[in-house]
């Protein structure tokens, strides 16, 4: 059975909603799991189970400086958690802990693929058809050179083709508007290697909807960009959700049938578009599968996230990446470009 | 009574949309009414009205090239319209025709007010809170200087204040994380200029989630990426509203009741949210009230777009922007940094 290391004290609601999430993935043996943190803290939140704890004392703090976690902290549970990965102890980490950190130690103890310059943040988006749209670098680089852009897309279409299984994933490049002469000087550029790079589909541009909409599997943005874009997502949604729940609420006195239905929706709208139900995202370009989940990941959003990283270790998602990353040829031609 | 021209042949439903959103407020006496286009065309459509029709046979398609309608078009209705401003026999514009050539034909024809280098797109987005949220710029200025953005923070304030008759409106720059060591070098240049330069609140870095919970009324950004944050929105209003409408379907041949509740809920979501309530996007910067509207607008849109040319024509908008922008004097200390 795949064994994933689970940070145990990483996230806001850490570490009860982890050690949860853990033990319900660890109950329908669905992974063997090693749960890294404060053992005195761990061992009486799981008494009766024989989860193996691997312990450290040190964590990082949810607003800790990710620089100074890295500089200082490399006994603390994120990088507990990798270094079991790095020695071949587990196949795949989760962590809900200080998501800077998280990355940079990803980088620092893992190491990056060969052909990847920069490893990227892959968040994955319920769409209006059904699918998933997956948006590449959903934050982790905030200035980004056109190579980093069309390497995001490579690693884009081979998560897509692993976790999907979709044969020619559908990839843009996220822009101002449709034509190829739109766009920015990073978009243009991007585009201008990704032409030729061989995608299995490749759209050239596609725009802000098309992130939801089920028109691209893979949308590939800069860090900012891609943050912007995940948190209008979720202010939008917020808002909306919001909406309906006040709705709900002025029924509930005296419509009980009207309160039941919008409770009902609401609750649907939950199942279909949370991220709790993808649990968490994906770092693409590190060697080994690693999961990086929301600082408020709940017990149910921790136990997705872990069967997302058996199964990426089931379907050789870090093999296809690497391999994909080493023999890209078009990449060696277009470095530094 | 302020005099609107509003460009007849502009926008997807043009002319019957545009013929039935004038002749609403002409008919309400909110303003009069000069329509634009072609006679042949818009006579027959309001055969009993006195709605004054300046002839143009010339207009531009939704999808020309807005450079070639700013070279070969200068005759067409949308210019036809800014030219009528301009020479003072109206006292604003409405527009659904090609934004591109809007926005280029307003800058040629209106010209930019002083202190301003690149007039601006503010649309405008219902907030979690009841209020409204303005971001700008919204697809304008694709590559941006901070003094740009430092401008489009000066305008939106402004603006803020005008329209929503605010003391203080919160002016943030859209951001990946709202700690100033964030950003980007766009963002953190900007930021500088923003500490210093007076705005009634100043909020610093704002997230992709403020430009909708209400926490900033006035988001500041490139046109690239207003126009993704934008695109966004769209993308996940229309997926959870297409949610939501499957739902009432579902639920309308065996279910009545629920059916009701639905489409009830969902007609309270447009009347709360839709673009169509709000008008259109005022074009901030040039030298006089000009409204770019949706290309889908609706008779509905149209006629609150005319409005709030309307309304900004009392309120005295473009001369309050014209002497906002004359005065700051750190503008004029930051020029071209």
């Amino acid at each position: 059975m795949v064994r994933i290391a689970v940070d145990g004290m990483g996230g806001d609601f850490a570490p009860h909603a982890v050690v949860k999430g853990a033990e319900s993935v660890f109950r329908d043996k669905i992974a063997e799991i090693v749960l890294v943190g404060d053992e005195a803290i761990l061992r009486p939140l799981i008494p009766d189970s024989s989860i193996e704890i691997i312990h450290t004392p040190i964590s990082v703090g949810m607003d800790e400086s990710p620089s100074n976690a890295l500089r200082k902290k490399g006994d603390c549970s994120i990088n507990k958690a990798f270094e079991l990965l790095k020695t071949g102890k587990v196949q795949g980490v989760v962590t809900a802990g200080n998501s800077g950190a998280a990355m940079g130690f990803a980088i620092f103890t893992l190491g990056r693929l060969p052909g990847v310059d920069r490893p990227a943040i892959a968040t994955l988006h319920p769409n209006a058809t059904g699918g998933t749209t997956v948006l590449v670098d959903s934050g982790g680089n905030v200035e980004c050179k056109p190579t980093h852009l069309a390497q995001f897309a490579m690693m884009g279409d081979v998560f897509a083709r692993c976790a999907f299984g979709l044969e020619a994933p559908k990839v843009g490049i996220l822009s101002n508007a449709t034509e190829e002469t739109k766009g920015n000087e990073l978009t243009r550029e991007t585009h201008n290697i990704l032409k030729s790079a061989g995608l299995g589909c490749y759209l050239g541009y596609v725009e802000g909807t098309d992130m939801h909409n089920g028109n691209a599997d893979v949308v590939v943005t800069d860090g900012f960009v891609g943050n912007v874009s995940l948190k209008v997502t979720e202010g939008v949604a917020e808002m909306l959700m919001g909406f309906l729940k006040e709705k709900a609420r002025e029924k509930k006195g005296n419509d009980p049938v009207g309160y039941t239905i919008m409770a009902e929706v609401v609750t649907q709208i939950y199942q279909r578009f949370d991220y709790a139900n993808i649990g968490g995202a994906p770092l693409l370009g590190v060697d080994g599968v690693s999961i990086i989940c929301h600082g408020k990941s709940s017990e149910h959003a921790i136990r997705n996230a872990i069967v997302m990283a058996a199964s990426f270790v089931d379907n050789n998602l870090n093999e296809s990446i690497k391999e994909t990353m080493h023999n890209y040829e078009s990449l060696q031609k277009i470095k530094e470009r």
